[in-house]
């Protein structure tokens, strides 16, 4: 049969993954389908990668450092080097160079699936999570970039989130950029500046002025970066860049073209521009965005931005991109905290996973009970049946309520049914029961 | 930014395993979904486990032989032995395990989701793979085994498949004990003989005599196994049963109640007895089953049985358990094959991809379109418009119509539209933009 079995051992699953029983589970879809429908209603087309690729795809784009983040292996027996994914991203921009010359302009595309990372479990980080992606490829203008945070903007509403409740921190790297220049900050010291601007609120005064020093910074660029801090209130962003650039802003304007996009759209009241949001990975190249919970008591709910050069790392031709990433689980640590995680009830409402029928048989009638319910279910009716042994029909309609289904079917004799409406608790005796599936509506789909 | 690439490579997905593009990737939701509702149909809860695993939960079913099999790897950089699932059964008994003396009884359960065999790629064979799993736990009732049965039989009618198109092949190794108990086999030769017979159709009948013999097998022993399949006809084993064993049948009679069952629910027309469907996998300890397409040219569409030793392997309690899997390539396959896979519109139409409404501007209104757009996706509608520099109205429907969208809503002034339905026809003129969502009843959801 088998190998000789331990009966001490425990089986578990690996550290930092998940066992979803069907509470968990139809939490999960709930979001999933949320996030598909909110993808579509937005115009977005549904793509799916390999779960796992070849190592080079990741580390052609964040270098070899990346490694140790990653589920990085060589099958045993093989001799190729894989990775579970990490992120989305990479496989997007392989398929997107794949099929430059076919694919429409732009080509819109949201894809849910498991992503994997190699780091240390704790609140908000999993080392398997679900993330959604949204993507809009092959357009450069200011309003593709709105067009993905609108996207973002249409998911939280849908949960009953309000702008009281989550911000999207808005960034652009080539204002920043302009605004660093304009503070005479040398060329080599711009990259580097942006990364520490990143974990500014992270640590403190003290120790931002350090590292600021580390990476070559004077006093008087550190008094700059105050100064602007001051200035912003880390909200009125737009106002700095023009108080601070004067007449260097660029024409494109591409800040102020996303703002104007999402103000026009009634969006803004979402939003803030915030020039401490930038972004870790080096790859973005013009607006960057965060979600945050407002409080700040959880990590980053959302992130994006846009990457024109990454398609063309990836060896297909000049391509201007952007998009954004949510995980599930730092999401429903918010949806949590705010109490908007629906009842399962609802959920289930949700979902169409309710039954539609429950069938209750009396002593008489119990060896009819299951090939009714098989006929019920190629009728296309969620039928279902209790598998215990009491007859108790108070009992039994008490587990039709309990499985949350719409109608209970008491089969009083071999012809005869009673209907009762769980939600109404409207009954009507006497039905021939092969009329039942015509009484009992068909399911409305949902 | 990266480290420097080599222009001349191409990036590629691993070998077995696929991108989804999206008209590949609503194929594969449209049998997902199809899954999902026949699961939900028939009383099932969907649960869902790690991507990867503890190597050792799929050794101690299986044995070491197993690994060359699996992607099992060691982390770079860590100790533990993992391995991408590649079957569901081993992770659906740690979690029945693990919630043993919580779970209703029977547990009915279902999963989709992706599984991983480090085989050569192959017709109907792939490295990454979707796979539908169905289970019942915690009842040994040979009505479970055919509620299985029905359920895999619901989906495969769902689809359009026929009697004529499919068979389910049932077998029983509790009865295949018997008769070769009664045709003089020892005790020792009854497993390997299984395991044999499972492979008699893909050798010749030389070929199978030299196996046998080499298992230890007598002339006489081949002879018995001869006159039994010359009897069966591969369809009438129920009988020969009988004929073979005689007083010694089990009083349970396992195989003819599960036929029973099917027959009552009018399901028998879809299923045959098949002494040679033993299934190679050890574990399985009554009913076996498998669904074949009629012609033979495809491999088996889907398998299970009942496998009432595993979840004490796991160091649950003893627990009956019975299930099948189902995965997503040879399905593909036999739908192609019979011309049964719908139209990319039909899929559209069945996943509620269709557009709602497609907004098409004229050179004066163009202007608005993007926010008149975002309005009707607040609104909850599925909103698209042209991203071309056209203004050539009939053009534009055109693309409304290759979009498979509702209506088309012609943006004929800052407030006046003309909304025509794209389905019928019809067409409503000089109606105010701000009543459209109105006119566009709102999704009918399916």
């Amino acid at each position: 049969m088998a190998t000789p079995n331990d009966k001490t051992h425990v089986f578990q699953a690996p550290k930092g993954t998940r066992d979803f029983y069907p509470l968990e589970l139809a939490r999960r879809r709930w979001i999933e389908d949320k996030w598909r429908q909110t993808s579509i209603r937005h115009g977005f087309d549904e793509i799916d990668g390999p779960t796992f690729e070849h190592l080079d795809l990741y580390t052609v784009k964040s270098g070899d450092g990346i490694v140790s983040e990653l589920f990085s292996f060589t099958r045993e027996g093989g001799d190729k080097r894989y990775a579970l994914r990490p992120e989305f991203t990479p496989t997007l921009a392989r398929m997107a160079a794949a099929r430059a010359n076919s694919l429409p302009k732009p080509t819109k595309w949201f894809s849910i699936c498991p992503y994997f990372r190699a780091e240390n479990p704790q609140r908000g980080r999993l080392r398997e999570f679900l993330q959604w992606n949204v993507d809009v490829i092959g357009d450069d203008s200011p309003e593709a970039d709105g067009e993905c945070i609108a996207c973002c903007i249409g998911f939280l509403e849908s949960l009953g989130l309000t702008p009281n409740d989550v911000t999207i921190k808005i960034n652009n790297r080539v204002d920043m950029e302009t605004i660093l220049t304009a503070s005479k900050f040398p060329e080599e010291l711009i990259e580097p500046m942006l990364v520490l601007l990143d974990r500014r609120l992270k640590i403190t005064k003290e120790q931002f002025a350090e590292e600021s020093r580390k990476i070559g910074a004077t006093d008087d660029h550190i008094n700059r970066i105050e100064r602007i801090h001051k200035l912003t209130g880390r909200s009125n962003f737009l106002d700095v860049l023009r108080d601070t650039v004067g007449d260097k802003y660029p024409e494109t304007r591409p800040l102020e073209t996303t703002v104007d996009f999402l103000t026009k759209n009634g969006l803004w009241e979402w939003c803030e521009t915030d020039i401490d949001t930038v972004r870790g990975l080096a790859y973005y190249t013009g607006t960057v965005f965060e979600v945050h919970e407002t409080t700040g008591s959880e990590r980053a709910i959302a992130g994006g931005g846009r990457y024109d050069k990454l398609i063309e790392l990836f060896n297909g031709p000049p391509t201007p991109a952007v998009g954004f990433a949510m995980g599930d689980v730092v999401l429903s640590l918010v949806l949590q905290d705010k109490g908007l995680m629906p009842t399962d009830e609802q959920i289930a409402q949700d979902l169409g996973l309710r039954p539609d029928v429950y069938v209750i048989p009396t002593t008489e009638t119990e060896h009819l009970v299951k090939t009714l319910v098989a006929q019920l279910r190629r009728e296309g009716l969620h039928a279902r049946h209790t598998y215990k042994s009491t007859r108790n029909v108070g009992k039994l309609l008490k587990e039709a309520n309990n499985a949350h289904a719409r109608f209970a079917l008491i089969l009083e004799s071999d012809t005869i049914c009673t209907i009762k409406d769980l939600d109404s608790g409207e009954q009507e005796e006497n039905v021939a029961t092969d009329k039942a599936v015509a009484r009992i509506a068909p399911p409305t789909t949902e």
